[in-house]
């Protein structure tokens, strides 16, 4: 249960400039405290562009950590065509939409042709929460295999499935995490072990579920033995379903899907964050035998899930992707950043990722992963203005996902505040 | 498995106007065979406004059926609020933002003082997941007590507590439904013997969760014997959860949550559908002592849920619902309408209600329930141009939950078609 930065801490309320420990005090008071605030000092933000925040007293920050408002902050086009179908009509998909059809079709034509039906939710959570009720009834087992740290969202089910939220003791009595850190074990043989374990206490395997940028064990983007481990999981009579809610719409440069970066087709795929710039909309996209298995046991209403608004705020998100050619410049971008924090060295262990989404291993004073010196790495940074954050079990890996506009100059202001960061803290 | 209305046949797609059938063929292939059309013939539209929605060729339609634009399709304040935030900021709750602060004491300013905590999701089914959740972790117990025909949402949990998706027979191994239908029974030895049934499978009850208008159990403005089945529930270790997602934001016209009007206070309550007017907000209302309990175990964050567009959309909507007086115009538009139905007779067999959520119960031919019958008359009821659906165990009940500005006109015309609907079918 790492976090993926450093939290306030509600004891230090005392050391805040008095407006702002009067509205986290009040904010508390009425959230409750299960609810974070990242940071040591908490930030409030007024208005964003592009990849950049600004502070109710103008201070410009550079946003490298939010995946949500993917194609920019408050992107023009996607809150004109928000506003635009929010004054004319706002209802549900029982009733029938032309532009929520287009969008579909528009958006399944990204995918490989047997991934064709495309079901509307609100959030990851509820995608991945759909996706393994699909290959449950599809399949007609229930056991799930995921990845050691995996992370895919809050309901329920899928919380049973995220041992990054709930810890490897907490999973569901159906799931298997596998064994070993991604890339420091043998992917194939975990999934086996997996499966063999799931048999031994009854269990067929229903679905291997991965996150194929492997976000929160940290940042990876590519994973060998994924394509003998899918052939096990299906010979097993499991389906395969790529998690897409982080990876997916570009972020990773020369792929548009985590999937087709890592050269392996799935059977379910879901999509979230990214896909509405931060409008309420995600989606399972499946291959059409699955659909129909799920169909023949219930139909599929979710109120909000694709309504005209979410999906005016998806088209124009994808729209505004391919306009603005943000996956190639995301690509560009990405490998140049990537280079230059290497090329840091000091701290640097290691830097891996695609497109605009890295992962930076540090290591403190003794040359081992230190998670201290990472989170101060992270306040350190947050003192010069550069939001980013950490991931992986050990929580020692600098996670880098701006909003794909983070254009050259972002870049530079990046690396310029990691060499400070590292100067003053090593 | 009763539907709330009449629906599509896909075999009828030839009976269908080219264009229409047209749309709706490249419907089905990219949605799936999963997704319902409403009524025999499907409708598309393109506008709205406060209880009326318009089709592209210009026919207005009645709208007695949609409850999420509670405030009124398109209502200019609540989209003015989402277009002005959206051009600023969309971020996440893991940043300060002074307006959700405000927005959750204003919202909590509405529910008794105990109820002092307030965690924002994207749809009901998330809050009543998260519900759940809470009252398993902070009873230590996982036993879920509801009413016979309940509806809670669609995430795998809440589906296996919501006999009317999943039938009596899916139901969790945790969870027991009340044995009589809502109106016909003893809730009291209903939910005494739920409690003993699941005593002798090993389980303490969690929860009772109740949706306060019972709107699938048929619409039961009251429920005798709630406040000692809430007693006996609470004796055995269990909490009550409140499920407003249908009730609540005063569309039951005397009180602002349907808690209140059965004079009950609950432990936990969830918000959704009308929260933000169709904008994908929803919530979980809670007693301090359970938000303790669940952040020792865990901490909570939802990516999109209760961001600064969502907050925007809840507050304008909060906001109208109060200056334009819609509860006490639901009171009084609501009390006319539930008259005027009463007066028709016919196959009116009782008429319920609260504001402007009626039940109205129908009898066929025979002058007993008839769900042939009750589904004709609303496809009668659709070429009449007035929209309304069914709800109950039997689909022999009539619901009419409009849009809260239906007015006096918009009565008379719901009073006039049905008279003439009736007038058609016996």
């Amino acid at each position: 249960m790492t976090g993926p930065t450093t939290y306030f801490d509600p004891a230090r309320l005392g050391e805040l400039p008095p407006d702002t420990a009067d509205l986290v005090r009040r904010r508390i008071a009425a959230l409750g405290p299960a609810y974070r605030l990242f940071y040591r000092e908490p930030l409030e933000f007024v208005r964003g562009n592009a990849a950049h925040l600004t502070t109710a007293d103008g201070v410009d920050y550079l946003d490298a950590y939010n995946n949500v408002p993917s194609v920019g902050h408050a992107h023009p086009r996607v809150v004109a065509a928000i506003a635009e179908q929010a004054a004319k009509l706002n209802t549900h998909t029982r009733y029938l939409d032309a532009a929520t059809v287009a969008y579909a079709e528009d958006l399944l034509g990204t995918f490989p042709p047997h991934l064709a039906n495309v079901m509307f939710t609100c959030t990851g959570s509820e995608a991945n929460d759909l996706a393994l009720k699909i290959a449950k009834i599809a399949t007609g087992a229930t056991g799930v295999i995921v990845t050691r740290n995996a992370y895919h969202g809050v309901t329920t089910e899928v919380a049973a499935v995220s041992p990054s939220l709930v810890g490897p003791a907490e999973l569901a009595p159906w799931a298997r995490a596998t064994a070993s850190p991604i890339g420091a074990g043998d992917l194939v043989a975990d999934v086996r072990a997996a499966i063999d374990d799931l048999a031994a206490a009854g269990v067929k395997p229903a679905a291997l579920l991965v996150d194929t940028v492997l976000a929160s064990d940290g940042v990876h983007p590519d994973l060998p033995g994924l394509a003998e481990a899918v052939a096990l999981v299906r010979a097993a009579g499991g389906v395969f379903i790529a998690d897409e809610v982080q990876p997916g719409f570009g972020r990773l440069g020369s792929h548009l899907w985590g999937f087709a970066q890592l050269g392996i087709d799935p059977d379910l795929v879901t999509l979230g964050k990214p896909m509405g710039n931060g409008h309420p909309i995600a989606a399972v996209v499946a291959r059409p035998e699955l659909t129909a298995a799920f169909a023949a046991r219930s139909r599929y209403f979710n109120t909000f899930g694709g309504n005209p608004v979410a999906i005016a705020a998806a088209q124009a998100t994808l729209d505004v992707l391919r306009d603005e050619g943000l996956p190639t410049h995301a690509h560009r971008v990405g490998t140049r950043l990537r280079e230059g924090i290497a090329a840091l060295g000091g701290p640097v262990a290691a830097v891996r990722g695609a497109g605009l989404f890295l992962g930076v291993d540090l290591v403190g004073a003794e040359g081992t992963p230190d998670e201290a010196f990472t989170l101060d790495v992270v306040d350190a940074m947050r003192r010069r203005h550069v939001l980013l954050a950490t991931a992986g079990e050990t929580n020692t890996t600098l996670k880098i996902r701006p909003p794909l506009p983070f254009d050259d100059a972002d870049a530079d202001r990046l690396l310029d505040a990691l060499a400070q960061s590292f100067a003053e803290l090593t």
